[in-house]
């Protein structure tokens, strides 16, 4: 199963690959600059990922459909033009450095300022940037949707403008939630929007749209993606503190030094004693987070009990998804990828 | 004439009420903070605007057809929404603190982040918060295009976001240029992608599609529109020194204080003494520029014929789009009404 995962990979990084060559060719005759930011995002979206939205999306369609795969492949870059602008966003409002091994748009700017020996600002200039390159993203998107040969684009893309404000509502609390004292109530709401929506249920349900899915079957869909979407992301911030940053391609720890209270931090809240208890909480939203800070945090949240409490959480989540799996009616081998896909978002090590 | 345009800005502003009414229900069911955003979308759509965008895009459509007329009110909404992410997204860029005679949007998050008493940096708060309620309108933007009874709605989204991102790149453009040298053709350039693509020949161009326009209708029309978006521009940038402040709903001399060299103040350099030329470039950038300062700068302009140049570049532009005008088949009382629009848009106090 995981060969159909590289196999969709490998597909959708070709086209992706064309599509950018074509937007290339278009600012080359533009202007430099232009260009420069096509070539950036270019990059950005196509140095990593693990085109799991887009697998989703493929893997929806073809639960209702089988024509047309290699324009269907195509559609399914939506997702990865939106993870894009999403990500640059995201990583300008978290300052963060790196992702998917390299530089944050922001700090790919901040260089070109620098090497450019431009006036002004050098922050302000990386972050305006990257701004407008997030914004891009969003509209390579939806033109290239409008333009495929599909009889439901239409209704696609509806679905699709309709899902991703959630995923914005979902950044809007994350921003107040690091400002604010949290519960886990307020962390699961967060998750649900922020990703469960755009990791999982609005790839399937962008998909199974265009496949022809009934409104009963989107429902069922739905149904299922929640939960998995609670899973992601909660092996997300697992992964986040317990694995190997060259996998992850950003630094660890760094929902602790950004004061992101995620599950596994505030479970341990609730389960440490006093004193670690303190000492998790002098950790949170530490600029100047050590190695040996984090490598403490983890031995207090293993410790404690929230390690374990998170991971089986993750599992609880996945079983609930995959028992509703089991009420879909569609494509047997699609079936069976997502289901091989459930269990991987909770093994996953990137 | 004025009658179309008051009569187009009463029905396309009462259904901008009802469409963030709808977006308001739906977000009172979720968060309050997500309720609060789209509040603010609100009133920063409606407290102002002119809608020229939005009028271009109707009489666009009713070029080459009338029908569903009240559908393509609601059609023509979208550059309106667009509009709003644009200009929320450029005042983080210019840092401006004032629009459409309020707040820009990163200021109503700073005001609300020190009325909550969060804690963390309020500036960066406020840009952060503002990126966010830009991209929503994107996507309401798309999802309201494609949820339309209208049989060339999805020709129409494409057109739509292909041509954004010409703005997207000028407004890229106009962030370099206020940190290298410039020229007159690299100023044109700018105001080619950031002014005309998205103030008439988007609107023209994307409402026309709708209608059924021909390729043929469509170059006629960006023939037509191209002047006079470079007419647009001027006049916007004569205003922005020599205009009403309440009328402008914005600071009077910003280009100059953000270190803008728009075509007025270009003019002015290659033609002013020396000593003027010195003084001018004094205030180019200057933070903390005074009345005073605007004051002498808009009598060193005035005096050394740049203003009059400039106004006359803009008549020029006009009369150029104009001659472009007589090509044009189409209903009459439209092309009645874009030539009205084209006389107004140099005629303009606000």
């Amino acid at each position: 199963m995981n060969k159909l995962l590289e196999e969709y990979k490998v597909k959708v990084e070709a086209e992706l690959n064309k599509f950018f060559d074509e937007k290339l060719k278009t600012t080359s005759n533009l202007d430099k600059d232009a260009n420069e930011m096509v070539t950036l995002l270019k990059d950005f979206t196509l140095r990593g990922g693990k085109r799991i939205r887009g697998a989703l999306f493929y893997y929806g369609y073809r639960l209702f459909s089988d024509e047309n795969l290699d324009e269907v492949i195509k559609a399914s870059m939506c997702f990865e033009l939106i993870q894009s602008s999403l990500l640059i966003h995201d990583d300008i409002i978290d300052q963060d450095i790196m992702r998917r091994n390299g530089d944050t748009m922001h700090i790919s700017y901040e260089k070109y300022h620098k090497a450019n020996n431009l006036s002004e600002d050098r922050f302000r200039f990386g972050s305006n940037m990257a701004i407008l390159a997030g914004d891009l993203c969003v509209y390579f998107a939806n033109e290239l949707l409008a333009d495929l040969k599909l009889k439901n684009n239409l209704k696609a893309i509806k679905e699709l403008n309709r899902l991703i404000p959630w995923v914005i509502y979902g950044q809007l609390l994350d921003i107040l939630a690091e400002l604010r004292s949290t519960n886990f109530d307020a962390i699961m709401k967060i998750n649900r929007l922020k990703t469960s929506t755009y990791t999982i249920e609005g790839p399937l349900r962008v998909g199974a749209i265009l496949g022809g899915a009934t409104e009963k079957d989107l429902d069922k869909l739905s149904k299922f993606a929640i939960p998995l979407g609670k899973a992601f992301q909660i092996q997300d911030d697992i992964l986040g503190l317990y694995g190997d940053e060259n996998k992850l391609g950003k630094p660890i720890g760094s929902d602790l030094k950004e004061g992101k209270r995620n599950i596994l931090i505030t479970k341990s809240i609730e389960l440490a004693s006093e004193e670690n208890k303190q000492l998790l909480n002098s950790f949170i939203g530490k600029k100047d987070i050590s190695e040996a800070d984090i490598n403490s945090a983890r031995k207090i949240i293993h410790d404690c009990g929230a390690l374990k409490f998170t991971e089986d959480l993750a599992l609880y989540f996945v079983n609930d998804a995959k028992k509703g799996l089991k009420d879909i009616d569609g494509n047997n081998e699609s079936l069976k990828f997502i289901e091989w896909l459930s269990d991987y978002i909770v093994k996953r090590k990137d």
